[in-house]
């Protein structure tokens, strides 16, 4: 990891810019993210003007001029740059080494080295993997300088730290149609990701097309599926931009929709209806019955010729259970085979399946949960559980990525993915060869409490932070640091087509009435909503529930917060009580005014009605924030207790939202309980 | 016009709500646009929830059951209520009388008539096109109420004012890709527009593919042109919206794209290259010779069967006439022919492309020049040089379309286009059936100045103002109950898809470098961006220059100028010198505090460092603002020349953007200098 060091050196060059400061050097910041193996900034900088162009040598793979075409497109799109490709001295020259095998596998050579100079920018790679992944670090080199767009003189040699960098996507809890899909296949390859892991058959929803079968989608679906072409767009869509698409089947639990119309595939007698709960149900399919690896064969086959990818992921998660115990025969197959537990029974389900798509040329992935001595050791578990469970499977010889630490729908902070290592706890300790079998992770966007319009600020920019964590190197950590150049990325990646912003807005409006609302987006800049913990504590929902309210609007790791926060630890450390204070009391100010402004709406409308205990607390708490700044700095002594508790009681979610500036201003009266620094 | 008191009653009831103020009322005020003919409130409203659903019944038209479909997905989408269609109980049945021919004339039965109890929704029209209106207003009648959303009872019988109510999109100027157009179809859909009038050729490009000759499209368009399926997608598209699509062909001025793969059809050897600049150029076809009308009958015939209309355009405006004067052989054909003029030149050009499309079964449309005695009086002359003009025409029996007072790229206010009636002036004093021969208007978006990124912006909302003049009856004219109800609109048209206002915010970031610049959105809200006439007096712009700067990124006719306005006047009238007095400070302060902020970052970057006279004026004009308050709330008397020179100077457009606040400030300071009314 030779390159680290001009890594960290950069970042300091570059400036880690506290927010709302001036930057000392005139240059804005650099915004790569993941950031690469080895930078090194020159000086000076090449020009981007309406000449630029591209040039390709090399191999021949029709996805490199396809994304040098892109790449023309996408620069003059974020510059706002009109750019006709008149193919006279380019700007940019690219060469790779060798086109690439048609499909592409689990672990290919990404690596690049991209020179940029103030004359010319040179991408080299051994691959057309390279040369996309070298693209996307060029666009994000891309900033207004004195004398208009230019890419800072720079020399990158980058490569991943891990193979299998995946975003998984439930399209089953909430449809998402295919420019959904589409749109986060863009931002992913903005970031570097390059699996998507397609789940798409639950028990609310059979997603794909199935001509073997029809019955699977066109009674398991209410027709929100995606046709056979539809799938063969969006896989060759992913693979332009160097993507695997990973399809997951789950069985034999999470199968209620394919029992609508297939009822005897499952261990009970049917009637079954689409689910429209969330939660661990019941049915499962039968796994005694040779009828039903009949029916797997025939589907499974349909559905490795639709996914070129290697691997072909089987879910195989919770288990129910319930209906393998109620079942008599069952029960005396589970006996005659001397079969102690559901574990074994599923075991057998998996060895079963595992021999069918072993006749497809395929290898299997699946949850913790189909971990077992007999598999074959290319089999990859893909973790929940814990990284524990991970490293425990490396150990034994299986291949593993991570998913625990990164489930989004949590909507916990960037910080936290950020934070875990799939090469961290026990992994640490195994040796080099156990190691390189972990081959990555992937992020999960389970979609119970997200819809088609709410998913984007659902997975951006907090993807991001997880992308970085799996494609730099580990001594890549600095978290302010990974949220300043995450900020920038996360504006950046509209321009990708992804509406985790500019779609928030749009919903405030609706929740306002269309009408000019400050009030709200003060409120909105406050707050953070629940994630699936506590949302599925606040009520039932259904997929009939609509996702239309203020806790759907707002965002995750509001930014909003944060600079909040950054605010208050300023003022905190300047022993003269000075650095912030107009800037912290003028949001203050915002906060204790919004009360009165959104009162005289909120009976109007539902949507808006919920608000108004939130809309008060923040008051409240504005109140409280401006008494302490006032005790601070004038240094009268004060005693935080009732504060404090007012305090305790506004952390408290309404509204499935978390005033989530209280921990700064609960900072601020702490302070005016200690004894002043004069 | 007996129900226009009821409308104007209806208005009252909803309460026109100044901007900022808590309505008497608690129900959101209501918010069509185009205001309907005739409509009354009634009691109660119709919950809209998760079984909403549609029953079509009466004729068949497939245009109709597609509406209802995408009626049901608008409604989820505008609401985030997930619908699944179930036809149990449908709460809006349609019912229309006929069907209608596959091509939409240019007259057609538009009247519907919408009941609504808190039962049931019933929706009757006579043709497809009633149907088609009357769900539009459907939709803009959901809001959210106290128990969720709902549509007011109310009954409205509507027909529009004026047949023909279009939108001009150059897409030759600057490319508009299919996407664009399509968008821009479903807002002039919702509301009410009916003709797209597309400007398809140009001296800076020929749009369309042509197989007659390909050299068109393959040499003069940069490989910027719609195919031909791309076109008849387009077509189908707006067809099924109700909207017909009016091609334009320029000639034979504007059609120097034309000559770099056809330069024998000019009036002067080539060879021709693509136009780059703005203006009228001297290319110009040869209107004297054979092989010129032989070519235009290959390429009408080809196009006439691409464009079902019945009307086909052929511009016919700006002939520049060099060309004609300086070849002897134009003019020994005009001497021979006894031609005095250019124009008479120009009208037996337009005689015998009349006749060409007359073989085809099309009417001829062009702009103010063709206008001629000779021509049939089923011609459509659409005039931009005034309305006397459309008025003279009409009594001599011709048919007209206004689009003087319509051209949305002078930037100027809804306010200005809503105030231009095609029956106003001369026009009023037609009789009945002269009258009848106005057949609408056109609000005309030329493309010198937008580009596919700000296009939305320069249309949307503002021609949804100019959509009511055309729709409603003459007497709706209350333009603070238009604004007040465009505000609306606009937000709600981000729903049907333009990116009216969350792209202007995605350009603000990049002007900012993506980092957080909130003094840059204070910026902003406080300027309105210069039209066709300033920006092309500002410099000179190539079709190279980009559209990426402050100028293009805010919007005109800016919302929040109008609300600072609005503040003032309510200042001014109150004798105490309370009201609005914070909210007008508050605002004043954040103008004065932008500058500081800003001044860091300008030299950094070259899309900030025009702004600084900008910001540096803001403050200046902040300052005298807050100065003028004081004095005014203190009864100080006041000398307000130099204030008022200093506003003079900062009116001055700079960065091609206008302080458009400062009018309301020079209201406060003027006030100073008149006695105190104590």
């Amino acid at each position: 990891m030779k390159g680290v060091r001009a890594i960290v050196l950069a970042a300091c060059v570059c400036g880690t810019v506290p927010v709302g400061a001036a930057p000392a050097d005139p240059t804005p910041p650099h915004s790569l993210m993941p950031v690469p193996a080895a930078v090194t900034f020159g000086d000076g900088a090449l020009a981007i003007d309406a000449g630029f162009d591209v040039a390709v040598a090399g191999a021949r793979d029709a996805r490199v001029d396809a994304a040098a075409a892109r790449l023309v497109a996408r620069l003059s799109a974020e510059t706002g740059i009109p750019m006709r490709r008149t193919g006279a001295k380019p700007a940019l020259s690219i060469e790779y080494g060798r086109a690439a095998p048609g499909v592409q596998g689990a672990i290919e050579d990404e690596s690049y080295a991209l020179v940029v100079t103030p004359q010319h920018a040179r991408l080299t790679a051994q691959t057309p993997y390279g040369v996309l992944r070298g693209i996307e670090t060029f666009l994000q080199l891309v900033q207004a300088g004195p004398a208009g767009f230019v890419v800072p003189a720079v020399t990158i040699q980058d490569r991943p730290r891990f193979p299998w960098r995946g975003l998984l996507m439930d399209v089953c809890r909430h449809w998402m149609p295919v420019e959904v899909v589409k749109r986060n296949l863009d931002a992913m390859a903005a970031v570097k990701l390059n699996v998507l892991h397609w789940h798409l058959s639950e028990d609310q929803g059979f997603r794909v097309e199935s001509r073997q079968y029809p019955r699977l989608h066109q009674m398991g679906s209410d027709g929100l599926y995606y046709t056979q072409d539809q799938i063969r767009d969006v896989v060759a869509y992913a693979r332009e931009r160097g993507i695997r698409v990973v399809p997951e089947f789950d069985m034999p639990g999470h199968t209620t929709a394919w029992f609508v119309g297939y009822p005897e595939l499952a261990s009970a007698p049917g009637p079954y209806e689409i689910e429209r709960r969330w939660g661990v149900f019941r049915p499962t399919m039968d796994p005694t019955r040779e009828s039903v690896y009949r029916f797997l064969d025939g589907l499974l086959r349909e559905m490795a010729a639709l996914f070129p990818d290697p691997y072909f992921h089987i879910g195989g998660d919770e288990v129910e259970g319930h209906q393998w115990e109620e079942n008599t025969e069952i029960a005396a197959f589970k006996a005659t085979r001397g079969m102690k537990t559901n574990a074994d029974l599923q075991a057998y389900f998996n060895r079963r399946v595992l021999a069918l798509l072993q006749k497809l040329g395929k290898k299997m992935i699946g949850w913790d949960e189909v971990f077992h001595p007999d598999l074959p050791r290319d089999t990859v578990v893909q973790s929940w559980r814990g990284a524990d469970s991970l490293a425990e499977g490396a150990a034994r010889g299986f291949q593993g990525i991570l998913s625990a630490g990164y489930y989004l729908d949590y909507l916990r902070p960037a910080s936290a993915h950020y934070a875990v290592d799939p090469l961290g706890g026990k992994a640490a300790e195994l040796p080099d060869d156990a190691k390189a079998r972990i081959l990555g992770g992937e992020a999960c966007m389970w979609a119970e409490y997200v819809t088609a319009e709410t998913v984007d600020s659902r997975i951006w920019p907090r993807a991001a932070a997880f992308a970085e964590r799996m494609w730099s190197p580990a001594e890549v950590a600095d978290v302010t640091e990974m949220y300043r150049r995450m900020d920038i990325v996360s504006q950046r990646l509209e321009f990708a087509g992804v509406r985790h912003r500019s779609q928030s807005r749009v919903m405030l409006q609706r929740v306002a009435g269309y009408q000019p609302l400050e009030a709200l987006e003060v409120l909105a800049d406050a707050v953070e909503p629940l994630g699936i913990g506590g949302r599925s504590r606040a009520t039932t929902y259904t997929s009939a529930t609509p996702f239309n309210r203020f806790v759907d609007a707002v965002i995750p790791d509001n930014p909003r917060v944060r600079e909040f926060a950054s605010l208050v630890d300023g003022f905190l450390a300047d022993p003269r009580r000075a650095a912030n204070r107009a800037a912290i009391e003028a949001r203050l100010g915002e906060w204790r005014s919004q009360q009165a402004a959104l009162q005289a709406h909120l009976s109007g409308s539902a949507l808006l009605q919920e608000l108004g205990p939130v809309s008060k607390d923040l008051a409240e708490v504005a109140a409280i924030g401006l008494f302490a700044i006032r005790a601070l700095v004038e240094g009268v002594p004060n005693q935080p207790a009732p504060q404090l508790a007012v305090l305790e009681a506004a952390a408290k979610p309404k509204a499935e939202v978390t005033l989530a500036v209280v921990p700064a201003v609960r900072k601020l009266v702490e302070a005016t309980g200690r004894p002043a620094e004069k």
